[in-house]
C-alpha cells in the first residue's frame, strides 16, 4: 500500500515511517522539520542524538534495502501539499504533522494561535487536496485522548448513543478539552467529520493516549535511526520527565497531587496501530474512531514506578508535588472505552518496569544532554500572555 | 455600559450598534469593512444603499445627539485588538466580526481556510486582549444554531444532561455544523469554553437563528442610517431571496423539497437580544449558551409564504425545486428549546404576512438594484475545489 506519513520527522512519525517500510508498504515522508526548530526555541534538545532525515532515509536504506521518499515542506502551503499528493498518490494518508504540545500552545497568544492554525489550516489543506485528487485516500488522522476530557460518564470511542426526551440519536461524544493544542485536534475532527458527510471522505480518527517509550525493533537497529527522546516540561511527558530527573539526581516533581489519570500506550504499539488502520481501512463516508491506548496511569502511579526501578539502579530520587500549572482536575473519574483496536487485532504491550529501567539507562547514558532547567513548569494555563 | 460592537458595520452589527447607543449606552464600532468587499468580490450589492460607516457615524449624531466611535481595522490584527481594547476598555464585548456566510466558506478551499482563519483567529485574539486587559468584560459572542446540525434529540441551549452507564454528567452540547462556517462558529464555542474554564472568563454564546428582516426604528429613522438587505445566493439567506426573486419576476427557487427546519429571528429582535445578554452579564467563569431564535419555520413554508403576499401585490412568482447545491437532509426531526432570552424577557416579533409585504415593497423600490444572476445556487457543497 501507498502510504503517506505527515510529520514523519517526529517522534512518532518516524517509527511508524520505518515499521510500515518493513512491512513492505511504499512510504513516503512529508516533513517541515519545525520539531527540530521547536528545540531551539526551548533551550532543550532530545536525549537521544537525531540524526538529520537525509541521513536517516540514507541508513534506512542500507539497512533494510527500502527506500522512503521524502517531501519537505509546510502542510499550511497548499501547493506543496496539492503537488506531493499528485505525485505520490496515496492510498493511506497518516497525518503526525501538527504542533502536539499542550504546553507549548499555551505559552502565550502567538502559540496558541500558531497553533489553532498550523493544525487546522494543515489539515484542511490535506482534506482538500485528498478530495481532490485521490478521493478513495484514507485520511489517518492523529488526534488525542485529551479531546475528551474528563467528564463523569464513561467515554466511548468517538459516538455515544443518547437518549434524550424520549428520542434517541448517536452523536459525536461531547468534547472538553484542556489546552489550545486539544483544542486544534478537536476542530480537526469536526472538520473531518464534515468531510465524510458531504464528500464521503474515508476517515479514522486516532484518539492517542499519551505515548512512552522510545525505540521500536526499527529505530533500534542503528544510532542514525534513533528516534527522539523528549524530557522537558514542554514536549516531554510525565513518565519521561520523571526517569530524566531520576537520572540527574533531581527530584521527580509532581504536578499537584497527581490523582489525573490519563490512557497511556508504548511506542511499540502506535506503529501497530497505524497499520491495523491502513490495513482496515474506514468505508467511503465512514467516520471511524478509535481511542489508542492500552491502560490508564495516574500520573502518582507513574512518580512511584520510576521512583521504585530508581531505586534499584541506586539512584535515589525523592518525590515532590509541584503546585500544577495546568487547570485540571486532579481526582476524578476516568474510564475510556479502547476495544477497537484490540478487536482488529492490537496485541498491546504493557508498561513494566524493564521498560523504564531500560528508558532509565538510556538517561543515564546521555546524561550530558539533560538540561534540568527544562525540567521547570515554565508554561502556566491560568495567565493568559498577550505578547 | 462601555460596550464594544465587533463587526459594527455589517446586518447584525450595525443596528445592534445603533440601538444600544439610543439606549444610552456608550458604544465603540471595531470593523475592517470587509463585508463591503465581499459584495465586489460576488459582483452582489445590498438592496437598500449603504453610506460609508463615517457618514452613518456622523449622521447618527446627527439624529440622535450621541456618539459611536470607530476602530477600523482587522481583528486579525493582535495589535490593533490589543490596543483598541486599552483604550477603549469595554465592560461588553459584542463580537458579531466574523464571515458569517455558510455558502462563501465552501466556494473553495481557499474560502474555507480563510474562513476558519478570520474567526478562529479573531476570537482567539479577542479572548487574549480581554483576559490581559479588562478580565471582568462579557464577552457576548454571535453563534449559530446551525452549530447543532439536525439531531434526532430536542436540540436544548448549549448543554445537555447525559445518562449514561449508570453516570450522569452534563456535557456540551454535540456539534454537527454544515459548513466549514458553521464548523467555525463551534471552533469559536469550544475555545470559549475552554477560557471560561481556565481564566474564570465571563462569556454568552448566542446560537442565533437565521434573521430576516432588515430595518430597525433607529436605522429606518433616516436613509444616510439604512441597514443592508442581501438578496444573493451566498450572503442572502432564503426569505430574503424569495422576495427578491418575487419582486424581479423571477421564479422562487427552493433547494430540493424544502422540507429543512431552521429557527428564525427578527432583526428587531436581534438588537433586543443584545441587549438583555449585556445587562444580564454571565458571571465569572460561566460560559453561557442561549438560543437565539424565535420561531421555526421551514424553508418550504417560507417560500409558500412569499408566494401568497406577493400575489396580493399583483405579482405572480412560480415556486420551483432545484436541486439542493448543499448536503443537508430535507425531512429531519428539529425542535430547539428558546427559553432562556424570553425568561430574561424578550417579547418576539413574529414573522407575518406584514413584514413580508414591507421587505417586498422595498425590494420593488430597489429593482434595479437586483442582479437576478446572483440568485443562482453559485456554489456546491459536494464538489471540493481545491484552487
Amino acid at each position: 500500500m501507498r502510504i503517506l506519513v505527515a510529520g514523519g520527522d517526529g517522534f512518532c512519525g518516524w517509527p511508524t515511517a520505518l515499521y510500515l517500510s518493513s512491512r513492505s508498504h511504499t512510504v513516503a515522508i512529508a516533513d517541515n522539520l519545525a520539531r527540530r526548530d521547536w528545540d531551539a526555541e526551548l533551550g532543550t534538545e532530545s536525549l537521544t542524538e537525531i540524526s538529520s532525515l537525509d541521513d536517516r532515509v540514507s541508513r534506512w536504506k542500507e539497512v533494510s534495502g527500502k527506500e522512503i521518499s521524502t517531501f519537505v515542506g509546510d502542510l499550511c502551503d497548499e501547493d506543496f501539499v496539492y503537488s506531493m499528493v499528485e505525485s505520490f498518490e496515496p492510498e493511506a494518508f497518516v497525518h503526525f504533522g501538527e504542533q502536539r504540545s499542550a504546553p507549548y500552545s499555551m505559552i502565550d497568544r502567538h502559540h496558541a494561535v500558531f497553533t489553532q492554525t498550523n493544525n487546522v489550516v494543515g489539515n484542511l489543506n490535506i482534506m482538500f487536496a485528498i478530495q481532490s485528487l485521490v478521493p478513495d485516500c484514507h485520511l489517518i488522522k492523529l488526534g488525542t485522548m485529551g479531546e475528551y476530557g474528563t467528564p463523569n460518564i464513561d467515554i466511548e470511542e468517538g459516538w455515544i448513543e443518547i437518549e434524550h426526551k424520549g428520542r434517541k440519536d448517536t452523536l459525536p461524544f461531547p468534547k472538553q478539552p484542556g489546552s489550545f493544542y486539544h483544542l486544534s485536534k478537536v476542530h480537526d475532527s469536526h472538520n473531518i467529520m464534515f468531510a465524510r458527510r458531504i464528500w464521503g471522505m474515508r476517515a479514522t480518527d486516532l484518539n492517542q493516549g499519551v505515548v512512552y517509550n522510545v525505540e521500536t525493533d526499527e529505530t533500534s537497529s542503528d544510532p542514525v535511526l534513533a528516534n527522539r527522546y523528549d524530557y522537558d516540561g514542554v514536549f516531554g511527558t510525565a513518565l519521561n520527565r520523571f526517569i530524566a530527573q531520576a537520572a540527574n539526581g533531581n527530584d521527580i516533581t509532581v504536578y499537584g497531587e497527581g490523582g489525573q489519570t490519563r490512557g497511556f500506550i508504548d511506542i511499540r504499539d502506535t506503529v501497530r496501530c497505524i497499520e491495523i488502520a491502513a490495513e482496515n481501512p474506514a468505508e467511503a463516508g465512514e467516520f471511524r474512531v478509535f481511542n489508542q491506548f492500552t491502560e490508564q496511569w495516574s500520573v502518582l502511579q507513574l512518580a512511584k514506578l520510576v521512583e521504585k526501578v530508581a531505586k534499584t539502579l541506586d539512584l535515589d530520587p525523592r518525590l515532590t508535588h509541584l503546585e500544577n500549572p495546568r487547570v485540571e482536575k486532579e481526582a476524578h473519574y476516568f474510564k475510556a472505552a479502547n476495544t477497537r483496536l484490540i478487536d482488529l487485532g492490537l496485541k498491546p504491550h504493557l508498561l513494566t518496569e524493564e521498560t523504564v529501567e531500560k528508558l532509565l539507562l538510556v538517561a543515564l547514558e546521555n546524561r550530558d544532554r539533560i538540561h534540568p532547567e527544562t525540567f521547570e513548569a515554565r508554561v502556566n494555563w491560568r495567565s493568559p500572555r498577550y505578547k
